[in-house]
């Protein structure tokens, strides 16, 4: 099992005028990849009977070996860099989406109906019969994605504004994997009670309310309280996303594997969010043996240091044989280990002392808690992270099927049907499928729907 | 100056199959004609030797009008009705906005740049340039259009939700006109102080917010409050909207009827949120001689009456000749009547009593106070109703240049040169221009913006 080459984090084009010579494009490029770059694609833009210029496409893994490698062209003779573009901050301009009109309005007459006075015979009807406004308004096809850019990606409280990216990348996945409307919110609180308000008056709006990189555990309190209030599904996908497709991962798992679910140890690392509801809805389906460890260490019933109710009550029904100490020892003669906490905290030497065919799934976002090949270089049978264990392979199906089905909240079926649905669309060699099969979504969407109804 | 002509509140497709015979389909039409019943559109959609099939669009006055004239048809031998739709719920039907991408997602590259793991290096770059969100999002060319549906056209309060269908109109034409994301937001809530928390907290989404048919006081309450605490414009489109568009279609009058600012008499019914803005923006523009009338008559310094704050502080700067009286005694001898109040509360007798070359725009919506054909019947020399004064002319290049400016609120002077520029794109025999007209729009920002900045 391999993992893909995309573990750059810079992507910039630049444009370069070089001599027409045999040589020097080749020496150009060979410079670039000796520093380390990715060419990523070439383009030939102009010539004349002496130069030429090209646009490169370059992954590169940090600003300074970008800069570095820059210096190392400008010594070639005769070689200019006429442009550098940040490709990813250029793909990001403006905004990823946008609200547009379903109606035409060519004519004074289509305003008319568009707008006063025929609408008002649209909001009269409503008025009237109030469950047909999912039917003459977007309301039953648009949902909301919530966030107050608490614990956004691995990159933690960066506040709403830079949080914004994120909701509406996701908003672009919903919208082509499953068509919905997914409208992104900031909310500038960090009070639970505020959160709740906001989105409790809001929610006539929407037919699904998604909460996102919110902090734990103020995003449990915000989920259980608004859920209780409002008719429509309240889903947290950093929770129930990352554990459906947990789920979905080990499923495949303990086939490659060919260990129980029964007896197959997994140590969680990370008690956030997508840590303490992966330990739940996998003890829910009927794994056993869950340790979750934390910066203070593993979890146990009656640990005092840096708890919450949360991690108190999971405590209690996971690590069944109150092992304690760092994740270093609590992972040792472990077979799976999931990461949901941060950069770079798994070694080598940690990999190495799990059990045979240790199965390596470091999830944390946009750095993961060890490099799938380091890990596989360290003797992991199964090594992959975020970017292929992606909740996305869940959410759009998910909130699909719950739209289809009207239904007033997710329940733990539905995630398990869900995951099971994701597990079975991988190919034999896979882990999980391939996210960009629209199948597959509409499937985990019929799925979800019978679920519900 | 006349009319248009679409006062009919119903629109039906009807799809019915008749003899080929020479005079029955005539018969039909002249049967339909008959009833009251306006052919909007007739297309043949198939025929065979004997039969032929028709869709017809038809305006009607009202339900139980379509019903008998339906009666009398099938009374026509051999004419079968086939299928009977309401076009204006049709067209209404899943909504008349979405939220779609602007990127393209075909790849797992595509992913990976607009997901996780390059989204990561747009959120750190906002989080170290806060001001480049507007540029890296969709923030900056993104507005909120709330209510609570508490004053919905001339509907009054019907809720949220059945205030939908109105907020999403205006979000096409936000959209059409100016280029702009409009995302229609219902906040369940009577209360200005929630309705404030709930704006407030969610403004860093957006680049101005629109509050819209929240009824007074509420609405200037919360305007204000709301404005006190954001720093980018909050605009009360059925206030200023109205009121700029009012002072557009005057200016114009004023040249029509060689009437001049400083001695017409006005008066307005209705003081509520339109009728309060409109008399401020006309007094502050230079207008003099106003008199604004609610159910309990003319308002005046030290009326006790059905007054709120709001009433009482424009009462002491309207109505110089302290008029009483009902609306009915008020109207006498002035020269222009605005109706912002609700449906059928003018006679033609009122009409009657006004000066010569009297000017009636009764704008309720979508009933006005007096249809314009009658008050034109009466003596008017200019009767026009809100589907040709309509914010729809103001709004949508006032929220494109305040967003091109990078104003925090709109100013009287951004209001006057929006409304300036409205009435200069009129032709000579207009009040007000066509609302189609890209380029009044266009024209409409760019004043904005200039007095803005």
């Amino acid at each position: 099992m391999k993992t893909e080459k995309f573990s750059h984090k810079i992507i910039i084009r630049i444009r370069i005028e070089c001599p027409i010579q045999a040589d020097v494009f080749s020496r150009i490029k060979k410079t670039l990849a000796r520093t380390g770059i990715h060419i990523d694609e070439t383009v030939k833009i102009a010539a004349t009977k002496t130069k030429a210029v090209y646009d490169l496409v370059l992954f590169s893994e940090s600003e300074s070996q970008f800069v570095s490698a820059l210096e190392t062209l400008k010594e070639i003779k005769k070689v200019k860099v006429l442009l550098i573009q940040d490709e990813i901050l250029q793909l990001h301009k403006g905004g990823k989406i946008e609200v547009v009109p379903r109606v035409r309005l060519d004519t004074i007459k289509d305003l008319r109906m568009v707008y006063t006075p025929g609408v008002a015979q649209v909001c009269t009807h409503i008025l009237h019969h109030p469950e047909s406004a999912r039917e003459f308004t977007s309301i039953g096809n648009t949902v909301c994605i919530a966030t107050n850019g608490s614990a956004v990606l691995g990159l933690g409280n960066i506040g709403v504004l830079a949080g914004m990216p994120v909701m509406e990348g996701k908003s672009v996945i919903v919208r082509q994997m499953a068509g919905i409307n997914c409208v992104p919110l900031l909310i500038d609180s960090d009070e639970p009670a505020t959160i709740v308000t906001v989105l409790q008056k809001l929610a006539k709006t929407f037919s699904l309310i998604m909460i996102e990189d919110i902090a734990a555990p103020v995003c449990f309190e915000v989920e259980d309280t608004l859920q209780s209030l409002v008719p429509i599904p309240v889903f947290h996908d950093d929770q129930h996303g990352t554990a459906i497709v947990v789920l979905a991962s080990l499923l495949n798992i303990l086939k490659h594997t060919k260990k129980k679910m029964q007896t197959v140890k997994i140590v969680i690392n990370g008690a956030g969010a997508a840590g303490l509801a992966t330990a739940r809805l996998l003890l829910n389906y009927g794994f056993k043996h869950i340790v979750i460890c934390d910066k203070a260490g593993a979890l146990y019933a009656k640990r005092e240091q840096d708890m919450n109710p949360y991690k108190k009550s999971i405590a209690e029904i996971t690590n069944p044989e109150h092992v304690q100490g760092s994740l270093s020892e609590v992972i040792k003669n472990t077979d799976v280990f999931i990461g949901l906490s941060g950069p770079n905290v798994v070694t080598k030497e940690m990999v190495q002392s799990m059990n045979k065919k240790a199965v390596v799934l470091p999830l944390a976002n946009p750095i993961p808690e060890i490099w799938p090949e380091n890990a596989l270089k360290a003797g992991a049978c199964i090594a992959l992270d975020g970017r292929t264990i992606n909740n996305a392979l869940a959410f759009p199906g998910i909130i699909r099927g719950a739209l289809d089905a009207r239904t007033k909240r997710i329940t733990s079926v539905m995630k398990f049907k869900a995951a099971e649905t994701i597990a079975s669309f991988a190919s034999r060699k896979q882990v999980v499928p391939d996210f960009m099969d629209l199948d597959l979504h509409r499937a985990v969407a019929a799925a979800v729907k019978k679920a519900a109804l």
